[in-house]
């Protein structure tokens, strides 16, 4: 493999939802989360499960599922928001719950310290390490996930965090731009912009 | 710089929570924020800003705070979270708050959606960045974070997630153990173990 910096594979991920039908390694999905394990957590609890889903009927299951939660969601959402869905052509059909070659739903333990924040920021590794492989994905969160376990048989202690369909992408369109990170940073108060070179 | 992969990264990645005194490149923890910033995030609405302080005043305000609320966290924790807390040496004290070379504070914008799953999910490709440099952190969340804003006179639509102490480690404990990943990983249904090799 050439070289390459963590900016090479962040700046050139981009969120895909649409996935091509080519066949994918399984041992690049483990090694995405055998990488993402040695994330920090709270405590160093490690509150997180993963499933792995490639059978179709119960990826039926979970994309109907969904896309009932996204129809409920899209309307009830506040205006603006749905115009910027409108805008990326995002509406309440989620074909890629059943076109990706595999699914990984990601859970909590909600007993766990900061069970989210630990597994957020574990899934951030799972993203960078997917594009080590040339894989995509997207973090993919049903409107009310806390009511989805039952598809997986999971226990009420466990929160659904995300649903993530991993392929290579077959989406044309450009990475979202990202605002410069220059605005983004501030020198000790709030609003005092850092000063960069 | 010789050729990694995201495990070598992840991998020898450990908690720092003391830190050396040897200056470290400003560049280095902009650079984990330009990668971080890259992340994806709900609605590509990117929630999050940074404060980077090496405000010594400022320092010593920000670790009073933090003890205060630890002290008051430490004596209402359940009784086997403190007992793991003194297995680890963890105390009310946070010294690396003022003696880390820079605190990097992470906030959310409460408005926008999933802002505290998408600001940790960036916080991964922080630390993973910062691995590249080989600097360290640790993700230090205070009790009540909601209650320290004012310290950076922060919006009160801006939630502080995290404070990030980075700088060179000067911790010698060894890397807390990671459960193997094949006792966390499911096929379809919860409890199922999937067969790897």
């Amino acid at each position: 493999m050439a070289p390459f910096t963590v900016m090479d594979l962040a700046a050139r991920r981009k969120t895909a939802r649409s996935f091509a039908k080519t066949p994918i390694s399984l041992d690049d999905v483990l090694y995405s989360i055998k990488v993402a394990v040695q994330a920090p957590s709270g405590a160093n609890k490690q509150p997180w499960r993963f499933i792995l889903s490639t059978d179709a009927e119960l990826r039926a299951k979970i994309r109907a599922a969904c896309e009932e939660q996204e129809k409920h969601f899209h309307s009830s959402v506040e205006a603006n928001l749905e115009e910027w869905f409108k805008s990326k052509n995002l509406t309440w059909q989620k074909p890629f719950l059943t076109d990706a070659p595999i699914l990984v739903a990601v859970f909590s333990n909600r007993k766990m310290p900061y069970a989210t924040e630990s597994t957020w920021l574990m899934i951030g590794y799972v993203v960078l390490a997917l594009e080590e492989k040339l894989l995509s994905t997207v973090t993919y969160t049903p409107p009310y996930p806390e009511n989805l376990g039952y598809l997986f048989e999971a226990p009420a202690n466990y929160r659904l965090e995300t649903i993530l369909p991993i392929g290579y992408s077959a989406d044309s369109k450009p990475k979202e731009r990202r605002q410069p990170s220059e605005s983004l940073i501030y020198e000790n108060i709030w609003n005092r912009n850092y000063p960069i070179d």
